[in-house]
Formats: structure tokens, C-alpha cells, sequence
């Protein structure tokens, strides 16, 4: 039986999978063949599109020809089940394909998706989706679609009770939860359902539901509010996500009633064990725990003179049993430093954790990494710990929630940033190994809430649908995949329209690293809230967060030299590079190096005029996209320009006042005039 | 019949009225003559302190003698009702009393307190208290008593519904309110009576029991909910205490469904005159309304072009007949200025605005200004709207909840300020016009909250007390109030305790100046929240406080030569003192100035110098308290003498911090070390 594809409420936008995206599917004849729930789900999908759009569907094979065969084929490349599909022997040998590739190929007037697995079946259909016309004209030779990780996960930092600081959700910026309201699992899922829809459409098949800084009422859902979990899991299974669970580390402790939670304690192992069985017998498919321990206040194996191997593989020994996985964050730094002590950097942090680990952890404990040293800021180097643990499943983790890139009210695409991160090669070879950094998964935090554009920002749907993309193949052209989501969310748009979007989105995360923190020097934003600038606002800190700017100059020294040495944490050649000034790149300058205003740059400029010109160049780029999308509004639906066109009013104004107080702090601090006698405060 | 003194809970401290306060009054004869529900309160603490101390209370004259006679007495001197108490005539005449002022007096082994009103005797009554075994000794001449103000008064920022950022208490820093839980007034009151014991101790006839920022459910209190606040003022009442409350200025759109809340319109006066009808329907000696108007997001009259005369008398002509009074904030500023804009100046703003509305308020409003013309800084000159308005009833309002001056985890004694102030004379004249400032009343924010010490620190309790003593004699040394409180607080201490007690109060303020905002200069703290340093927290901020430090200076300059004239709205001396930086006091140059580090103020010292030593100084004193205290454990109750200590460690680590910081941006800004050597980061 084919699913019924959910159905949004009125008002809420179908982001990259409106009706009309199906159009080219739609209107023909496809045969859908295979048996299993995603096959169901496949089914569903196909017929949903060809009842509005007059196509049709048949489920078994009973004659040819159809526009478009889906099928689901056993490893030597013969159909599941006894059919009459013709020739299937050019298919080859499908063993490799795994149980997420397809095959794509199209001849004699008809386009087959053939998969080796259901979820493979899935994801090639959604292929159909955006090829849209062209999958159905002409010859294309067979191609091979697998992705390059079997982890692309969103993690979803949602309360279940309220934060009273923290509100819903975490670093949320797109209204409340799609999972979790008043307290509890919402009791309307449908939508659920239609997240997990569009999160299929672009690759992603795990998510985590609450928020790693795991708190009192969230706790519990690891035990008996897990038919809580349970129901929305079910929500999310058609669309081939699997549901994983942040949990505490103090849970033996918290839930259990135990004296500790010390990994080495078999009764402690033992608790784990119990609770994983009553969490797979809710949720047969369930993924697995997120840990966030021993940092920011969250409880960890520290506490009992145990490694953080230690801790992830107790859990992993648990979970093993059953196909889950422990997710085990490499967040771990002193939040309590004294902003006095410069001899600790929390760049070192995790590398100094982590990397003597290596080798150490289960095979089913994947360990978490950001991207940066830091914490998701607009630029940072790419983390060390990235390379320094080739026996280890590392997973890379960004952030897609713009939590210091604009909060969804400022536009900033970050495709280009993280092309650039998995395009860095942590040997400090050139060349085209993209994507190692991905081979144990890629995971954002996710930018998703209840608001009806789902990112509240709609041009910020566009980093989810990026995200998904990327995490499929790290290699892909990040322009590329734009200008997918771009076909797909404005299916029939004007030249004038995708070229518009193109200039407002292609460089908006350049745009948003000019006005802002200078030269990778990071975290000049509010407190707490982290929107808007405050350049000494972590600067007196316990966050380990400095510039140390003073009269004379600005920036951290991080060298091996004469610094916190965090520059040798690399390879030779990235270590060699970093360590002096004079071959940093100007973008890390600051990040690498404390230097005098008066330095100057490889691009020739001096450091303070270096933050003057972009400060005003980043403030005429975001006015021009804000002038560019006003001239747009007769071709995007009205309430859509509306809400874009609304924080385009905010992002100048927040831009502009990113580039007055920096310009100002750094005008008060060196007494060096702009160079081009602009007005500075 | 007397009233039931009220009993606090187990574990609630009894503040400046402990049991044996009363040790020397409850031990004798007392004649306790009058009628009337304050006469009965009387009776009620004679009674109840006897009936521990065996003595003896009568209530209708009956034979002498007496150790201590309290009695009322009409205009004429001569007994409220006809008795037996002697001779009277020698009182001469009673009608300048008033209702609250009494004559205390001595002889012939008899102690006679006479009130020609019922809140007089009670004043009388805690006057015996105060002076303990000294009042029964030898003989006393005949002393009048009076408060130099009828205005006496508490403002409570109390929401009556948790606010989500300013929570039940908004600035409050005892726990959580003394008359509102879980979204409604208390349903146990009691504790509320002996807050109004407590306060009629010191002086204190009114309390406004919410907010002045009047968020959705407060608003209601003022019609339907009007019944919760009559149960509040039940409680009072017995104690001399009028209940007053905060409204907001759209009532009559919020509450009444009208379209406008303009003052001018006959509809909303209407509106007005009704409600508050309901008002005294319930509460019959209900006080009055304070109003923030106008001022940071409240609504006001400038929304329908009326002035602020306008919207006080709108009000005070619908309370008048009821003997009710608005009180009328004069804190209206622009907190959305733009901090490029240094035409503007927030200092100036009350006056700009009120000062021209001179002789329009009517009769029962009372324009209540700040005490100095920013925000309850630790230091700022006296506002120039005391002085502005002398055909208006000015009352002058200070903080007792020390929301910028260590938020009751510093010690920081604020009588010694609050003497400055009211010993300020607008005119720049000198001499003994003291408490001019006050004749329109004195109103503090309440420090107190549900916390069992009241204050959260226990020796904030201080300042409470002070309050009281100082609003009803404005010119009283505020050491001797500080030794009367000491002297009650603790009944039986030794010198030991009572010389200790001094020394970490008398100094605190100058001490807690010493390692904040230096020179006058404000607002280097934390935004939000107020709680400890940040140098530039407020400095690009909307909300008018800056204090544009760069490498060469810092300061604002107010003058009227080349400055925003700020100065020049004081009177002549003043206006010339505060104008040139030679002239000015240094502890408030850098309010009135700016200049550079190496000015040298009047004490010899360079601003930066001054800077560095003050902070460290700062810090030792600190300490030293901290380690005086400790010295005392043998003689403080341990519970009492815990929570000190507790609070000294926080105390001594935030001002380590304040030292550290504010001496760190000076010397990266300015580049200037320090000439002693000492360490700066």
C-alpha cells in the first residue's frame, strides 16, 4: 500500500518540495516495484504526483512501457521479486550499492532507478524529483549514486519543558519545536512527517530530537517518556530517517537511582543495558545517544578519573546488541577559564582530549567534531582534531542554525564555508582527497523550527537543503546544489529570479564576515544571546574567548614560538604555514597571530585599514542585496518576499551597527584614521 | 481590643524588632489610652512584649502610676476621652503635630508618649523601643516629634506574574515577593503585617505593592483583581502603612476596551473616576497610584500630544476626592538613542522635560525624581529637577534594592550617600537647609523580598532602616541611624560586635565605589542583569550611558562651553562648579569631563593613577571587611553570621574582578602602567 504523503497546513511553505517540483514526475506512467515500507513510501509519493497531475502508477510489472521504472533489485542486479522488466543485465554487478545507492540510467524512451536497498529506492526517486524534465528525455548513461557517508544527521537542540534561559529550542531562530510542545511530544505529527520528507529529498537519514545540554524533564525521555520519542521515530521512519536520543551521562544517577555513573561500574553498564533494551523494544529501528559530557556543565566520565574512550564505550557496548551508535561530542574545554591565564588556549582543548585516543574508541562510538577549534563562528581554521585520529569514526559537525551567523535574520549561505572545511585536507597534500573529513558522517545542528518557513529566514532553508547535499557527496559543487534548491523551491522561476537569488545567496557568508569579527578573530557578539557586536563582550570572560586587543594591536598567538602552540597541533605543512605571519592567511591572521594595526596584510593592506574597508564594504553589500530582493517582488509569492524583504530591514540595521562599533572600538583603541576619511564614531 | 502581634515563621529572621528590643518596655506598667485601630495596634505590641516580660498593659486609665503612658490626645492637649491621667496642661498645644508627630517626655518616674493621632502614637511607641532602659531613666524634657515629610514611602518592582526576563521580582535581590506567589496575592499574609511592623519602626506610611513597569496581569489589579491588593492592604493597615499601586497609563484601553487612554478625552477620565471609585470601594485609605509614564517602552501622554502635567492631573483629579495621590515619575529619557548621536545626552533628559511644567501639577501629584539624573548609579551629582520645580511637590526617590551597587552580595551601606544627597542644596548655597530636597517625600525601591533575612545579605537590612530614619528626619546623622539599628538588631551585643558592625558598614559605599565605574563615571557593568564589570557593556548601547574611553581620555563632557550642557541646569554655584575640570569634584569629573588619562584631578593624582590605586584599594578593603567578619562568628548568631560570610566570598571574587578588568582596559587603552608596579593583565 502506497503512504499517504503528509499534507501541510494551510500557510505553511513546502519549502523545496512544492507541488509543482513534481510536475515532470507526475505526468507519467511508473512502475514502482519492490516490496517494503520505503517502498510504500516510494509508492505513495509517485501516486500522490501523478493523481494531480494525470500520470500513472502500477506496483507490479504488467506491461511495458513505462516513462519511469523504480525498482528495488538483489545484489547481482535481478529484480526482487519475478517480473517481466526486460533486460536488467547491464545493470552490472549492485553488491557495492549498499543499501543507500541507485542506479540511475535512462534508454529506450523509459528512465530506471534501480536500488539494492529500499532507502537506495528512496533517494534515487527524490534524484528523478530534481533532474525534473531531463530525467525523461534523451539517453543518459547509467550512473552510479552512493553517498560518500553513511552518518548525515541533523541534530535538533529542542527542549522538551521551556528553558527558562534557553527558551525551546537552543540557539533556535525559526519559532518553536516541530517535535516537542508544552511539555511534551506534540500530539500532530503530520508535519513531522513532512520534515522528514523534505529532509529524504536531500539525503539526510538521522535525527537527533533533543538538545545535547540534556536537562531535568529530558531526561526522562530515555525511559519512560520514550513512547514519546517513539511516536515521533514513527513520524520520520517512511522518509528513511532513523531517531536517535541526546541523553545525560548522569542518567544511572538521574533516572536510575544509582550512587554513580562511572563507565566502569557493571551495575552502572548494567543500567545502560536495561535502558537500551526498553528504548529498541519502543523503537526496533532506534539510532542511538548523543553525549555531550564533561563540558559546559554537562556531567562526563571525569568525574570518576575515566577516559572519555572510557565513557563512549560503555555506551557503545550497549548499544552494539543492536545496531546503535554512540554519538560522543569532542566539546570538551574549561568554561570556567580565568580570562587572566593566557597560557591556556580552549583552541588546544579538544585536540589535547582526543587525539591521544586514537584507536581507542568501538567501532560503533562515532566521535562528534566541529569544525573549528572554537565554536561555530564565522571563521575559524578547520579543527586539528579533524586529522589526528585515523582509527577513529570521526563525524564532522556544523552548524546550520545560524547561531553566530546572523540568527536567520541576516542572509548567510554557508555553503561555500563548509565546501571549504571538507575540501581541507588535514595532511596538507593538495589535491582531490575531498571529503575525508566526512568519512565517519557529517552532522549539523539543525536551523528548523515551527515557524512556517521552517528556518524563519526562507533563504536560510537554503543551508539545510546545502547541508543534506553535502553530507551525501562532500565534493559537490556548493553553486551546484544552490542552484538545485533554487529549480526546486521556484520551479518555474524567471532567468531574472535565479540569477537574483544566485547574487543575494552566493557570496552572503563573505558579506557576513566582513562586517562582522575580523581576520578569524572571533566572538566580538553579545553575551548569552550572541546576536549583534559587543567586541569586549567575551573578552573579560570565562569562556576562553580573547582578542586582547589593546593600543598597540589585536589578535591571539597561537604559534608554536611564542604562543599557546596551537598552531603545531597540525601536519608540518599546516603547522609551517600557520606559525609565522607572514605566511598565514589574511582570513586566520588574527585567529594565529597577535600583530600591530599597522601590519600588513598579504593583500597589502594594513590590518586596522583592513577592518575599516570591509567593515563598510560587508554594510554596501547586505544594502544591495536588500535593494536587489525589493526589485524581486513580482516574482516570489508575496508572503514570502514579505518575510525576506522584513529581515533584510534588520540585517542592515544589525550590519551597520556591526561595522559602527567595530570601526569605533578599533578607531578609540589604535587613533588610526580611516585612510578614506569615512565616518567613524 | 489589642491586635494579635503577627508571628514569623521559624527560620525568618526578626530583623531590626527581635523579642528583645522589647526587653525594657515589656517589663513595666503601661497605660495605653485612646481609641481607634492604631491605638489598638498599640495595645497589641505593649501586650504582646508584657505578656513575655511581665509587665503590666491598661488599657482605660485606672489609678496611677504608671511606668510609661502612650495616649492620644485632641488639639488642645487635653485627652482624647475623659480620665484620670493628671496633669496635661503642661503639653501645651498639640495641633502642629499632625496626625503622625508626638511628644515624648519624663518626669516624676513616669514616660509619656502623646499623639494628637493614632499613627502618631504608634511612631511614639517605637520611639520607647528604640530608646530602650533609656527611656525609663531619670527625667526627659519635652521633646516634639514630627517627620520632616508626609511621604514616607516603598516601592515595591514586585510582578504579580513571573516576568520571563525580570522575574517575580524585577531588580530584586531577596527572593522572591513578600506579596505575590504563583501569579496571585499570598494567601497567608502574615508575614506581610510584620513587614509593616518592621517598616513603621523606621518611619515608613506607604508601600506600593507592584511594579512600576505594569506588565498584562498587573494591569488587572487596578479593577478585577482589586480584591487581592484590598487583602494586601488588610494586612498593612495596622501598622499605619497605605497601600498604593502601579498603573499603566492605557488602563482604559487594556482594561476599559476604550480606543484612546488620552488624558484630555472626557471618556477616559470617566473611565478613570470609575475605577478608581472601585478602588476605594475596597480599599478606603487606599494611597494613590505611582505612574511610569512615557519611560522605557511604558505608555504615556505624549502618544496623544498631551504633556505630562496633563496626564498627573487627569489622574489626581479622579483621586483627589478620595484623599488620594498620584505620584508621577519624572524618569523619562530616550532609551532607543543611538550612541553615534553626542547631541543627546540622557542626563539632561527629566529636566528638559519637567522642569518647564513648573506650577501645572495639581496639588495631590507628586513629581518623583531620581536621585541623581542617570540611574541609581553608585555615584552621580544630585539630579537638577530637585531643585527645578519649587512650586511642585518633588519627592525624591532612591534605591534600596542595590541593583547597581552589589545587588545585596557586596556589603555596600547606603545612608552615607543618601545623606549627601539630601544635604545638597540646590540653591549653591550653604548652610543647614537640610532634607529641602525631601518635602515632598522620600521613596525608596524596597530591598525586601521573601528571603528569610528579608534582604537576601543581612546586613542590607541596613539600609532599609536607614531609609525609614532618613525619610522622616532628612538632616539626621546617618551614623547615629546606623547605631540605633545596630542597637535594636542586636540588643544584647558587645562593643566587640558593635564596633565590628561599624566598621564593615560605615565605609562600604566609598569602598564599593573604590573597585567599580570610576569618577562619576557609571555604567561599567554587565548589560541586563547589572551584576559585576563590563567596561564597555553600555557603551553602544541605546540607552544613553557612555563613557567614550579611548586611548587618549575618557569622560563625558557636560559642559555648557563645549560639552552638552548637562551643567548648566544647575543653579549658578553649582553650574559653575561642575563646569570647568579644575573646579569640578573629582569623584565626579569623568560625569561632567573628559579628559585625558594624564589629568591631574584635585588630589594630585592622575585620572589613570587614580584609577589603578582606587581599584586596588578597593579590593583590600573588601578583603578586610571579609576577614573583620569572620572575627566576629563568636558573636553573630550562626545562621545570620553564615549567610555574611557566605556573601563577603562572592563579594571579594566580583570585585577582584572589577579591579582586574576595569585596570586592564586602562592600562591596554591608554598604555600608561601602573606607579607601583602592581600586576594588571
Amino acid at each position: 500500500m502506497p503512504i499517504t504523503v503528509p499534507v501541510l497546513r494551510e500557510g505553511v511553505d513546502p519549502a523545496w518540495l512544492p507541488p509543482d517540483a513534481f510536475r515532470p514526475l507526475g505526468a507519467r506512467r511508473t512502475l514502482v516495484h519492490g516490496s517494503g515500507p520505503l517502498v510504500d513510501t516510494v509508492h505513495g509519493e509517485v501516486t500522490y504526483a501523478s493523481g494531480r497531475l494525470g500520470g500513472e502508477v502500477v506496483r507490479d510489472a504488467s506491461g511495458a512501457p513505462y516513462d519511469l521504472v523504480l525498482r528495488v533489485a538483489d545484489a547481482a542486479g535481478n529484480p526482487a521479486e519475478a517480473d517481466d522488466l526486460g533486460d536488467l543485465s547491464n545493470l552490472g554487478d549492485l553488491g557495492d550499492l549498499g543499501d543507500e545507492g541507485f542506479v540511475f540510467e535512462r534508454s529506450d524512451g523509459t528512465t530506471r532507478v534501480t536500488a539494492s536497498g529500499q532507502r537506495g529506492l528512496l533517494y534515487g526517486l527524490f534524484h528523478v524529483v530534481r533532474l525534473g524534465e531531463d530525467a525523461f528525455h534523451g539517453t543518459r548513461d547509467r550512473e552510479v549514486h552512493r553517498p560518500a557517508t553513511a552518518l548525515r544527521m541533523l541534530d535538533h537542540w529542542d527542549n522538551v519543558a521551556v528553558h527558562p534561559v534557553m527558551g525551546q529550542v537552543e540557539r533556535g531562530y525559526a519559532g518553536g519545536s516541530l517535535f516537542w510542545q508544552d511539555g511534551q511530544a506534540r500530539g500532530e505529527l503530520e508535519r513531522v512527517q513532512a520534515y522528514g520528507r523534505l529532509l529524504a529529498a536531500c539525503g539526510i537519514n538521522a535525527v537527533s530530537v533533543n538538545n545535547v545540554n540534556v536537562h531535568e524533564a529530558e531526561a526522562h525521555l530515555l525511559t519512560d517518556r520514550i513512547d514519546e520519542v517513539a511516536r515521533i521515530a514513527g513520524a520520520l521512519r517512511p522518509y528513511g530517517i532513523r531517531t536517535h536520543l541526546s541523553v545525560t551521562f548522569a542518567a544511572p544517577i538521574v533516572l536510575g537511582g544509582l550512587s554513580t555513573a562511572d563507565p566502569l561500574d557493571e551495575s552502572v553498564r548494567g543500567w545502560w543495558a536495561e535502558a537500551v533494551h526498553g528504548v529498541y523494544s519502543a523503537i526496533p529501528d532506534f539510532g542511538g545517544f548523543v553525549v555531550k559530557a564533561d563540558s559546559e556543565g554537562q556531567p562526563g566520565p571525569f568525574t570518576y578519573g575515566r577516559s572519555h574512550a572510557d565513557g563512549a564505550n560503555m555506551l557503545a557496548s550497549v548499544l552494539a546488541p543492536h545496531d546503535g551508535t554512540v554519538h560522543w561530542r569532542a566539546f570538551v574545554y574549561d568554561h570556567r577559564q580565568d580570562w587572566r591565564d593566557r597560557s591556556t588556549d580552549r583552541a588546544r582543548s579538544a585536540y589535547d582530549h582526543f587525539a591521544p585516543l586514537d584507536g581507542e574508541f568501538a567501532a560503533n562510538a562515532v566521535l562528534q567534531v566541529k569544525h573549528g577549534p572554537m565554536d561555530f563562528q564565522v571563521r575559524e581554521p578547520v579543527s586539528p582534531v579533524l586529522g589526528a585520529l585515523p582509527r577513529t569514526r570521526v563525524a564532522l559537525e556544523v552548524q546550520a542554525t545560524q547561531e553566530y551567523t546572523g540568527q536567520q535574520r541576516h542572509v548567510c549561505w554557508l555553503g561555500p564555508m563548509w565546501s571549504e572545511v571538507l575540501r581541507f585536507r588535514p595532511d596538507g597534500e593538495q589535491g582531490p582527497v575531498i571529503g575525508e573529513l566526512a568519512r565517519g558522517g557529517l552532522v549539523a545542528v539543525s536551523n528548523v523550527g515551527d515557524d512556517p518557513f521552517w528556518t524563519g529566514h526562507p533563504l536560510a532553508q537554503a543551508n539545510l537543503y546545502t547541508f543534506g547535499r553535502l553530507a551525501w557527496q562532500p565534493d559537490a559543487d556548493a553553486r551546484r546544489i544552490l542552484d538545485e534548491w533554487i529549480a526546486l523551491t521556484f520551479p518555474s522561476a524567471p532567468e531574472r529570479l535565479v540569477e537574483g537569488l544566485r547574487t543575494v545567496l552566493h557570496g552572503s557568508w563573505r558579506t557576513y564576515e566582513k562586517y562582522t569579527a575580523p581576520l578569524g578573530v572571533g566572538f566580538m557578539v553579545q553575551p548569552g544571546h550572541h546576536y549583534g557586536p559587543s567586541v569586549d563582550g567575551y573578552e573579560y570572560s570565562p569562556w576562553g574567548t580573547y582578542h586582547f586587543a589593546d593600543r598597540d594591536g589585536v589578535g591571539v598567538d597561537r604559534s608554536a614560538a611564542t604562543g599557546t602552540g596551537y598552531a603545531a597541533q597540525y601536519a608540518k605543512a599546516w603547522a609551517e604555514l600557520y606559525e609565522s605571519p607572514d605566511s598565514c592567511p589574511d582570513e586566520l591572521l588574527l585567529f594565529f597571530h597577535h600583530v600591530p594595526y599597522g601590519h600588513v596584510l598579504r593583500s597589502g593592506e594594513t590590518v586596522v585599514q583592513h577592518i575599516y574597508d570591509t567593515h563598510f564594504e560587508g554594510v554596501e553589500e547586505a544594502e544591495e542585496a536588500r535593494r536587489l530582493w525589493a526589485g524581486l517582488a513580482d516574482l516570489v509569492e508575496p508572503a514570502w518576499h514579505a518575510r525576506v524583504a522584513e529581515r533584510y530591514e534588520e540585517q542592515v540595521r544589525n550590519a551597520r551597527e556591526w561595522r559602527d562599533q567595530v570601526n569605533s572600538y578599533f578607531l578609540r583603541k589604535s587613533g588610526i584614521p580611516d585612510g578614506q576619511g569615512r565616518t567613524i564614531y
